[in-house]
């Protein structure tokens, strides 16, 4: 249970409402700003004054998923107003407030530093990418079904990468019928290809390897998807490149052969919003019970 | 090889466009009638006059999955005009000439009958029935999670009936890491779902089953998804009929109720269409070679 914890939800998306109904089931105190425009029933947050002394009791802020952009504006789809995440504010929480977001940048890992509060971007965990991989695969399963003409059964599928997003990738789409190749640069990735009964191309030369294929998936975060492999596909080969902005793909050349090409960031806040609040509010839940309840000790 | 075989194609949709480059493969000499709106670069059939000499030499008509309306009438994507399937034309074709269509209805049965052309109703058949399953179950797919704001893995899903179409279901979504339970009558069909690993419900007695689910999707042509049924249903449960019309839900009540239901028919032409024209173009071939040279030997 959290109670006696006050947390602020700033800005954010349907996953938010999860996280928020969550937070009370655990009997946490819940502030939130930038939901202005949400249905006026939805009372299970208080609204924060940002100049109100709740700011002097805060345990954790909520940032959305993005986090800030570059000059530290927050944004959420049920308001039309930023919310500005400034110096001055943040010095007003207590020092043990963390700041917990998807991601980061440099403005708000900068200004965490400066404040001196512990940040938390949840996307840079293991358990969480690994969660979250479940959402953003069902989201690539949809636009491939969605965006060509045959089954994904039978059909000829590249995935590069075989990370946190790549392995449920393989798992899925290699039950779904799909015939699978994954391409991975170490040994030990080779032969868990190898050990999942799926082929392995090596992305250490991937312009030798044959990458004639019907659907092409990249989560890697370098341009891999390159002009030599975009030459390799047939005219009708669809590429999803599931890595964050502004992915791994040669997007113009892909247009310029006239291959389709898209960039899917973002897939669980779309395809599952309450599963991905939830992942958010679990990992969320158990940073502040275990971990939480220490520092505030040490205060 | 088709070598020699005339086959017309009447009305329909982008599968058609598959068969007819299937039937050319095959060397067939393809004509088509209700495609005027097709991009005129499209020369792989020549447009057949319905009053041309042609008529007497097809060896098949092929008709859209759907065949005919009650009053024998062709519909297509292709073009704005009807074209109706009448008794005086049909008597044109040679005797051995065979009718290819989805499904059939009174008029259709009775038109064929009335004339002395066999009719081949594919959709009846278990390969064409099993191999449309693939194409069925990935738009299923594509709905559930279009329609959801949760994830398919670990949802509950109840699947009711273990039919050509069911037992695809179960399969799919329980590797999509779903809680699957489904509905059965026979001893033999629940000893199968327990063999798969997965829970059965009997449907003599679906009212005593436990039918709490999150995703509900019928495949059974009979008023299953009743009153009692979605009584038992959870407000954010979505139901997906896969039964050809009316489907087996009774939709009225479950909009009474508030919960989503949709009757889903011809997914396969919808997400798939290039792999369900092949499935349609290679059961058509085997027949058309197996049977058809024999019989026309036969004449």
């Amino acid at each position: 249970m959290l109670t006696g914890y006050h947390v602020a939800i700033l800005g954010g998306d349907a996953r938010q409402i999860e996280i928020i109904r969550k937070l009370n089931e655990w009997n946490a105190t819940v502030y939130k700003a930038g939901f202005d425009q949400l249905n006026e029933s939805f009372t299970e947050a208080m609204d924060l004054d940002l100049d109100s002394d709740h700011v002097s009791k805060l345990d954790a802020i909520i940032l959305p998923v993005p986090g800030t952009d570059e000059s530290g504006n927050i944004d959420g789809i049920f308001t039309n107003r930023l919310i500005h995440l400034s110096e001055e504010w943040l010095k007003k929480t207590p020092a043990h407030c963390r700041i917990f977001t998807g991601i980061t940048n440099d403005y708000l890992t900068g200004l965490a530093k400066k404040v001196n509060r512990s940040l938390h971007p949840l996307m840079d965990r293991d358990d969480v990418a690994i969660y979250n991989s479940i959402p953003t695969v069902e989201g690539t399963l949809m636009l491939a079904i969605q965006h060509t003409d045959f089954t994904i059964h039978s059909s000829k599928l590249v995935i590069l990468g075989l990370g946190r997003v790549g392995m449920t990738l393989a798992r899925v789409f290699n039950h779904m019928g799909a015939d699978v190749s994954v391409g991975v640069r170490s040994s030990k990735n080779k032969a868990r290809v190898h050990e999942m009964g799926l082929k392995a191309l090596d992305m250490n030369q991937l312009k030798t390897e044959d990458l004639h294929c019907d659907l092409l998936i990249n989560t890697v975060p370098k341009l891999v998807v390159d002009q030599d492999v975009i030459k390799q596909l047939p005219s009708h080969a669809l590429i999803i490149d599931l890595a964050s902005k502004p992915g791994g793909t040669d997007f113009s050349f892909a247009e310029k052969r006239g291959i389709r090409a898209m960039l899917a960031p973002g897939l669980p806040g779309i395809v599952a919003p309450k599963t991905a609040g939830r992942i958010i509010a679990d990992v969320l839940a158990g940073i502040l019970l275990e971990e939480g309840r220490k520092e505030k000790s040490d205060d």
